[in-house]
């Protein structure tokens, strides 16, 4: 990663996480439990890749990080309250996730889907709390992000992942399958963060190509690390797709047509950032940087 | 129940009926069971308690049911969510509600999860989907309802409910467990209610007292129901609160004095509704019903 990318991540990680501590800690009450547990997942080592891509769009089309900054943290807490979920015992039974151990090992079952379930609540909670002089704007970002985490996005993926479990999949279901689980949330950041920012229509539309493609590209590197990475750097055992009978883009078509999709649709989400010119550097760096990624 | 209350009441659900069916039906996608499973348990005999307190609330306020109704079927999805998650084998491992097979039962627990994830989720999808004028009244409704069904609302409640299964806690912990897991979402079916109906500071207020009242009288009724109701009626098995070692205000407070803190309870909520006269009519009705209800 070059030097200004990682410094300019790092500086805007800690801008997201600085928020988040501040919507989600611990709390000295009878429930505090479950305030522990979301905050122990929330901190648990995420790379913040949502609410980075938001923010960024945002501030490319012209907009403030503060204005956006309640979006983006009410994405990540979706994005860990599904993980959570997604690791309990009836679904992935994972009990390790970047190195720790999950939230239903660590704080029982009933503690984690509550933990869950009250982070999808947080998220809702935080991205309605607007006093901005754009109410309709603000309703209609929540409006995208539920859509986008929804059965008709996320969960729908979800539920397709598991439901395909142990069988083999055509290319197209899979792809499917992703575009709802993966490329849904990150479209959504992006354009939720566009719309913050007050893009064009043109602007929108630009934002939503380089997002689907990006997204792509993110869930097929994932595909390649769990079959060739480090299981140190990624903080859980390799090979449990496999070992799961988990339908991969490796598993449909081999680990090289892998890389090479890798590339393609990588170059396609850098192409759709044309417009924004070099504004959108970071943007830039940060894609050649997710298909270079291990972990 | 008075034929009058009887009627009116039929009439209202019908149409809640009808819109949680527009907002949730089975769908011909890769995600279908999860479809299946939303509308299983939206559809499997509640009493719609919270939709009908707001839209009859939004109504007496001056407001129309349509403006409401987005807002009355997305607090349904949360109470049916929460009540898929309750019944999971880690919560209160129930096989029963309404005498039909809960969630899990039906789908397995990982489809029974993502139901519950998904009407929750859902809701916010619902209650975003404003086209309406009035978008910073829409967004601080869709906040009242967030807030009400998190940690420091219904699930907060969830949360020291399980936590204090099998061991006494005094009167007043009890009291705060179901200022969270139940009142605080009758309070807010209430006060969104009103508030959409555009009401005055006066009757939000009393909509509140009225509220809170009301979700005290409801919950004692439901601890004294599992210990004298009839398990046709009620459809689950009677005396499930003390064999799970459960709170209740019976178990704390003898049935006697249970029933007599019902009757005030009710009557100071009935007392709430003064300022609203005899457009609070079936609201008096409903309050009388519910506190001599056998399921």
């Amino acid at each position: 990663m070059k030097n200004d990318l990682k410094q300019s991540l790092k500086e805007r990680i800690a801008l997201i996480d600085k928020s988040l501590h501040a919507y989600v800690c611990k709390k000295d009450n009878a429930q505090s439990v479950v305030y522990e547990a979301m905050e122990y997942s929330l901190f648990a080592g995420g790379k913040r890749l949502r609410p980075v891509l938001m923010t960024e769009m945002c501030r490319i089309c012209g907009g403030s990080l503060e204005e956006v900054m309640p979006f983006a943290c009410a994405m990540e807490m979706i994005h860990t309250y599904s993980l959570i979920h997604d690791d309990l015992p009836a679904m992935d039974n994972d009990n390790l996730r970047r190195g720790m151990p999950t939230s239903h090992i660590k704080f029982g079952e009933a503690n984690a889907i509550l933990a869950g379930d009250a982070l999808l609540n947080r998220a809702f909670e935080v991205a309605t709390e607007y006093s901005g002089d754009t109410p309709a704007r603000a309703l209609r970002a929540v409006h995208m992000l539920a859509v986008s985490s929804g059965t008709e996005g996320m969960i729908g993926g979800q539920v397709i992942d598991l439901s395909s479990e142990g069988r083999e999949i055509s290319v197209d279901e899979l792809r499917n399958l992703h575009i709802l689980k993966t490329s849904a949330i990150i479209r959504s950041a992006c354009s939720i963060g566009a719309l913050i920012g007050g893009a064009s229509e043109e602007e929108m539309s630009a934002a939503d190509t380089f997002a689907v493609n990006l997204g792509t590209a993110f869930q097929i590197r994932d595909d390649i690390l769990d079959v060739i990475g480090d299981e140190r750097e990624l903080g859980k055992p390799i090979g449990s797709d496999a070992e799961q009978l988990k339908n991969t883009y490796v598993s449909l078509l081999g680990l090289e047509r892998s890389k090479q999709l890798v590339e393609e649709y990588s170059d396609k989400a850098k192409a759709a950032l044309e417009i924004f010119g070099d504004r959108a550097d970071f943007l830039r760096e940060l894609t050649d940087y997710l298909i270079i990624r291990n972990n």
